[in-house]
């Protein structure tokens, strides 16, 4: 009876585990063109083959650390606490750059180069702990004698390994100081009646343009849907156009190729066109500088 | 030994629920270029991390809703019965088209704005029933408090919990009357010796050119491989090129270069250039306004 | 107590199955942009709904055998033995090209036409045995009737079948002579303080040109960093272009737009600009018609 007690125990106590998280969600400028990344996701099944691997988007520009670090900041508050996320855009590989786990205060799990790639999820969910991976013993076996594949060699292999509950966040390697590399951008801010934000990345599927602007921070305007807002867009301080657009709760609030402001599913300030490309129209980009400046126009009787 | 017994049972049926599908399959105008899909996963992950999440195409044209309908209709009879499917190309976000979920009659629900998306597949498996998505209740919490990115925070969550039987079918909302909203096209018919049909799709890795003809349909005419087909492909009833093809088992069967008639996967008159693209070289498109008329040639002796 | 005895061996031989590998990777020429790689997945799916599904890439380049051989050399190596790998490109569809398994010294199984797909991995890892695939039992139920989709009527439906367990390596087929397919190509080999050797890919995502030179061959040259290659690239026995490229640990240590030599992730020799595409600026492409020979210039004092 004790033992069949002692195997129920055991055997519950691997359900509990089965239901943990176990997740790892990859991120990477190497595109889906060739075998990157199936590679980490092999040497991450070397690790456990309970592990569940998902993908936030390998089609991040090539070198582009604020595109990185943008996408991180649209989707990681979605998954679960305990999901390990790895996010190679590494154009400082091999250089002085560390690599990092960041644990957030929502419990979310970052494995990256510091490079920037943290800039906003960092400031979003806040800093836990940051710890530097010690490659000495993070480091795929066989791998290392020369040039290594860091995202396949240490950043997904030590994600793995941590998903899967062979290493503690502790065993990562030694806590650094609470602080990461920052990229530098316009902040959104309310100067009286005018909004100023930065343009961190374009909807590119439809061509819509998205800003840093909270709704928060749009509500003490109290624009009401139909009222027209007039947004400059600034490449490097230089005016690109100024658009007239009224602020909508569907597209579908103005015509076929008409401009219109509404905010995205993050609860952001973004524009527009109806059925059409805001961005290709009218030239507009995004990245650290790039930025838009807001002013609710008053009604018109 | 009665506790034993009960745990032996609560294991067991946890084994035999863990047999169950799970599975949720996603389909979108998303692209894979940013976090939109890596969002949507994240909320079915909250909701279970047992789910089997798996993509359709992320690919379909922005706002084709057509090309959405036609995805669905090849893939859906390969995936086990029970499987949750979740389509997103919904250009009337936002407006008065309704949110549902479709059960068919082979056990497939998908989960869809009923806005033309269901055409094909409601035909080709039948409605079982249909149900409004009651958005009160089947909504991830903390979005609605404005804008909604439904993908993610009605179509994906919704169906998490369908897949992961948090809900019942019946428990997504209110029955509604058996149909669905569908889009005009050709239907494919036989006029004595001569075939009409419809071009619902290229497949664009190729250049080939599909069309809604049958096999079956085919079948009265009683066409031997070699025997010659001519085919005239319309575009909104006007003629865009002719050309005689023979029919084929494979494709090395004419030379390269050569067009061909041959049945595709899905058992459907199809037209190709060996080692070439029809689609492109003859500008042949697709989708509801796209047609072709098929006379089977007499035999050259 | 005997009864439960039993559950309980049984309930442990359970965890001890579900401990196996039961992990498919798929490869084609398909594009993501339709419906083929989600037919396949759920065939796979409805064979068992314990296996986990990956994809290596479905964007070889159309009927591009020799790239396809490439991905599985490049990923194969770096996932757990046992795994199941599909590989479809496949242009010679219908004729009388084997459909195979091959099973590699390592454990690795690789499920394809046998058509030069299996030209590299099967040098690298080495033929443990390889049967051809019996069609009368090893076909998705319902296919066959005319024409098939051998990527998922045969390959995905069989591969899945190994994976899960359904049947055993055995039941594939009758075993076939321990050779395969093969398509020539420059073997990399040293002549004096020369090398020679093909370029069997480029690093797409960022235009790196990567050659099938080992660190090993290179090490009798005794290189060391900062020492400088002349490289020739070869289209046909054509000359295209030649260039002087420092040995480089890092793409730091030459200028931005300058071209280096370096070990990539396979440990080949290859060449960069940093931070741009020598592919791109240069012309130079890849596949079996493509070669190099690389001097090492004698040092600048």
């Amino acid at each position: 009876m004790k033992k069949i007690k002692i195997v129920l125990v055991a055997l519950l106590l691997t359900q509990g585990l089965r239901a943990q998280n176990k997740i790892v969600v990859f991120q990477s400028d190497f595109g889906l063109k060739d075998g990157a990344v199936a590679a980490m996701k092999g040497v991450a099944n070397t690790v456990s083959t309970e592990l569940k691997l998902y993908d936030l988007t390998h089609e991040i520009s090539p070198y582009n650390i604020w595109e990185g670090a943008f996408r991180l900041e649209q989707t990681v508050p979605y998954w679960p606490a305990g999901t390990v996320f790895v996010s190679v855009v590494d154009p400082g590989v091999g250089t002085s750059r560390k690599s990092v786990v960041l644990k957030t205060h929502k419990g979310h799990f970052i494995v990256t180069p510091d490079n920037g790639t943290l800039t906003l999820v960092a400031a979003s969910e806040g800093i836990a702990e940051i710890r530097e991976i010690n490659e000495a013993v993070n480091r795929r076996q066989g791998s290392g004698k020369s040039y290594t594949f860091h995202g396949r060699d240490v950043y997904a292999y030590t994600a793995a390994r941590l998903a899967a509950g062979a290493i503690t966040f502790e065993q990562v390697g030694p806590v650094l100081p609470a602080r990461v590399v920052t990229l530098p951008f316009q902040q959104a801010v309310r100067e009286g009646q005018e909004l100023k934000g930065n343009i961190p990345i374009l909807d590119i599927q439809y061509g819509n343009v998205w800003t840093n602007i909270d709704a928060s921070l749009l509500e003490p305007l109290k624009p009401k849907y139909g009222d027209v807002m007039k947004v400059t867009f600034y490449h490097q301080q230089q005016v690109v156009t100024t658009l007239e657009a009224p602020y909508s709760e569907t597209f579908g609030a103005v015509p076929g190729g008409k401009p219109l402001a509404y905010l995205n599913s993050l609860m952001q300030l973004s524009f527009a066109l109806n059925m059409g490309s805001l961005a290709e129209q009218y030239h507009i980009g995004s990245g650290s500088d790039w930025s838009v400046r807001v002013v609710l126009l008053p009604k018109r009787n």
